[in-house]
């Protein structure tokens, strides 16, 4: 089951609910575009691959029931739309990246509004079919950098919902599953959201691999011990030099595997390298709500004082220099990454 | 309000449960050694300095209430009370230092048993007391490296809840606070016991100092990006190098602090060095139930699948290099640590 998909009957989107995982399992259907951004804002979809291609969607789903009458005044509500979507979420660069891409289908001419629509909604669905593809590549890539016998930490979750399917970081750890490799993996529980734990665990547990999960404060015991030889992880967004923008906890996960001499793998599609940003301080780290750290309980009693207030960035930056390899659905790029990401971009 | 204390009337040791806190405040009251180990073990009380403290009067129970008949078989008793507290918790020093120190007076001589009772009591309360007068101390040497200004990462619990009044790390910063100082402290929630959310965000509370809660992994990017200026937590165990065991995280903290050129200050007694252990390797880390770690949820969801497993290591070791200065009761060590902890082992 893909994590988002076209329902071609109805025209809607539907995708899997995130935030009940691991408890509960359900879909949500969304028929308007702004069901869609409310979905990417909360998180019922997260990850940067899977809100690329809900940003598509939803452009698809206003090009399906938006009552225009001419294909200009379509393609005029399609634009102000998909900048609305871009802006959903602003450290990811998938979410800009699938908007100009279909925009790009958009501003195309067309015999009649059904063409139009047609269109976009095929450029949609070739969107989901290609993220699926490219996971496989990369999978593929990344899987040839494993070997029998590694414990990997890995954070966040870079599954198969962090995609349309089959997924980032994680599909290289079950492709190289797959391949018979004995892998064991340290699931980072990665706070505030504990994607790790609620979703990477769920998913190591359908694939049969072992694992353990960890907070995020204990991987550097479990590196600086040696238990641990390698590190994986997604990316946000990634620009020219190498830096990657990614779910908060990856610069010290990284900064600790490198002080202990071990592997720092990040995977990504080639979608989240943003070649225009030459370096990480120019991405924009998102900070959402602080209920998403206060909002804990242990053993059923509240975890800080009724009035504390938290910071919550959702990202950090890892700088290049951390960074051992990173693996995309074009290839594997080593240092230094301002020339193995240059030559990547032009190898299509 | 002292987190332990004696009391006389019914000879018995009363202490705060911060197992409940900051959700509801209760004493519990023990009168058995083995109710002592109990509270040691479970977290009922916790801190290093603290189980120090509790760890004495533990051995304090039992002489007041061991039904012994003869000097000698009261001190055998003692002895073998002594060696089953020493081990119940085994990173933090500062319970081994206790029973050794509270067994010296077990084995002098007393010309009856009352004599000898008393001699422990005494002991166990003597040490409470000078806890309170080496923390004020550390309090007034940390609090001079503090300046109006500071962003303060701070780690764990280290105030008043992890001592028998006042604190470490939390101490200095409370008496810079009082000195007129403005500083802002973020606080570490520290999973799995979130000893940081629930204890030290309370006890800033009631000092007035303000404070914002984060994610252990955030501690990175307030470095990086330069909004936190300083990183302290106190120890459970010191080594003769200046190897720090202190909180799961730790590490990863003053590894991040360190790479960003910031200051990473070490608050503890000098009861919490250990000449004897020559650097961290030498620290045996306690691992605990992994149901610490699985037993979170998040909006009344379960944060992990029913069957996951988890791993627990409650301390890390944080190499000397990453480390400012530790400040004892005694004053201030700089490096090179194997010289100033020395010099300050003679400066009694």
């Amino acid at each position: 089951m893909r994590t988002i998909e076209w329902d071609s009957p109805s025209a809607a989107v539907r995708m899997i609910d995130q935030r009940g995982l691991p408890g509960r399992f359900s879909q949500v259907t969304c028929f308007q575009y702004h069901e869609i951004i409310t979905a990417i804002q909360n998180m019922t979809i997260r990850g940067a691959p899977a809100i690329g291609v809900a940003g598509a969607m939803g452009i698809a789903l206003a090009a399906a029931h938006h009552q225009a009458s001419t294909i200009e005044e379509l393609q005029t509500v399609l634009r102000k739309i998909g900048e609305e979507i871009a802006q959903a979420r602003p450290t990811a660069v998938n979410l800009r990246w699938a908007v100009k891409r279909i925009m790009g289908v958009v501003e195309q001419s067309y015999p009649n509004l059904p063409g139009l629509r047609e269109a976009v909604i095929s450029e949609a669905q070739r969107m989901a079919d290609e993220d699926v593809d490219a996971n496989r590549r990369m999978a593929g890539f990344g899987a040839e950098l494993l070997k029998d016998g590694d414990v990997i930490i890995h954070h966040c979750n870079t599954g198969s919902l962090a995609a349309v399917d089959w997924g980032t970081a994680l599909g290289a750890i079950r492709l190289a599953h797959e391949q018979g490799k004995n892998l064991h993996v340290l699931v980072d529980e990665t706070r505030p959201r504990l994607q790790g734990s609620r979703l990477t665990a769920w998913e190591l547990e359908q694939y049969h691999i072992p694992y353990e999960i960890i907070t995020d404060n204990m991987a550097g015991h479990f590196l600086y011990t040696g238990l641990a030889n390698k590190v994986m992880f997604g990316a946000d967004r990634i620009a020219a030099n190498g830096d990657v923008a990614n779910k908060i906890g990856t610069y010290m996960l990284a900064l600790a595997a490198n002080e202990n001499q071990k592997t720092v793998l990040c995977v990504a599609p080639f979608s989240s390298i943003d070649l225009n940003t030459q370096n990480g301080d120019q991405i924009p780290i998102e900070e959402r709500d602080p209920r998403e750290v206060l909002g804990l309980s242990f053993e059923g009693e509240p975890v800080c004082p009724a009035d504390a207030t938290a910071r919550n960035p959702a990202f950090d930056i890892t700088p290049y220099k951390l960074i051992s390899a990173i693996v995309t659905d074009r290839g594997v790029a080593y240092p230094p990454f301002e020339n193995s990401l240059s030559n990547l971009s032009k190898s299509l």
